[in-house]
């Protein structure tokens, strides 16, 4: 069962550790390892930042943010992270479904990933199944530390 | 003749003027007119801005920003601005091949614009010109002035 809730500030340790393992990882988010903890709670510790929640354990988290201001700022960014013990439970799906809600809540007529890296096949299983569609692919957009330089995909939904 | 050359303090109110000409018009950045001087001098008066001048005056001006961090860093982002006394008079051909030329000496691996307007012939023309490919397309990405939703493409050109 997973629980979904607005980030708190006693979060703040959980979220850099799930922070710090992914990007440790390397594989899935553009932010590497110089990223200190006070910049990435600057993007995890917002408004619109809500966790998830295992047995009273933060599982995971995602965060919407604006890609363009003015006259693109209909359309809403997002990133999700979930902690490795708890990937293949239901978390990210659960987070998919809040993040989606939320942003139709707040008016917005679209949510938008400009950086899916084309490897990360449990990611894009994750998006297709929540309606979004492949606008893009950018060649070699990401440095991926097994593999090299490999293509990103651009990722759209309506909401 | 169109001379380039790196963006000066005393610029500032000329390219404060352009920026807020092109955003008054509404038709091809995001930006909008709620942007202050002093927003758009942070991103205009940077390291990475260059000014076009057409007999001693500034006529447009480009400027190179990161879209990516970390493992998404070899891939430069940009933005161009012309005068509209100066449209159609080469300004724009000159700042696009001094951009990748800068972008290419800094080690950019490619550059990517992550908005054109579709409805902005000139500019998807010249992009063209100098070798870019629309990777994709965003439905309804913009919110234009006249049109009302339009929809926008994503640019690129390894350098």
């Amino acid at each position: 069962m997973v629980e979904i809730r607005k980030v708190q500030e006693m979060d703040a340790e959980a979220v850099w550790q799930i922070f710090h393992e992914v990007v440790a990882e390397g594989d899935a988010f553009c932010s590497d390892e110089s990223v200190s903890r006070e910049q990435a709670l600057n993007m995890w510790l917002t408004d619109d930042t809500y966790v998830a929640l295992v047995e009273g354990q933060i599982a995971g988290a995602y965060s919407l943010f604006p890609i363009h201001s003015g006259h693109g700022s209909h359309i809403t960014g997002a990133a999700y992270m979930v902690s490795s013990r708890y990937r293949g439970t239901g978390v990210g799906l659960a987070l998919g479904h809040h993040s989606l809600e939320k942003a139709k809540e707040k008016g917005y007529l679209a949510m938008q990933f400009n950086c899916v890296v084309s490897t990360n096949e449990a990611a894009l299983a994750l998006w297709k199944k929540l309606g979004f569609k492949i606008i893009g692919t950018v060649p070699k957009g990401f440095q991926h530390p097994k593999c090299g330089l490999v293509d990103t995909h651009i990722l759209h939904r309506f909401l």
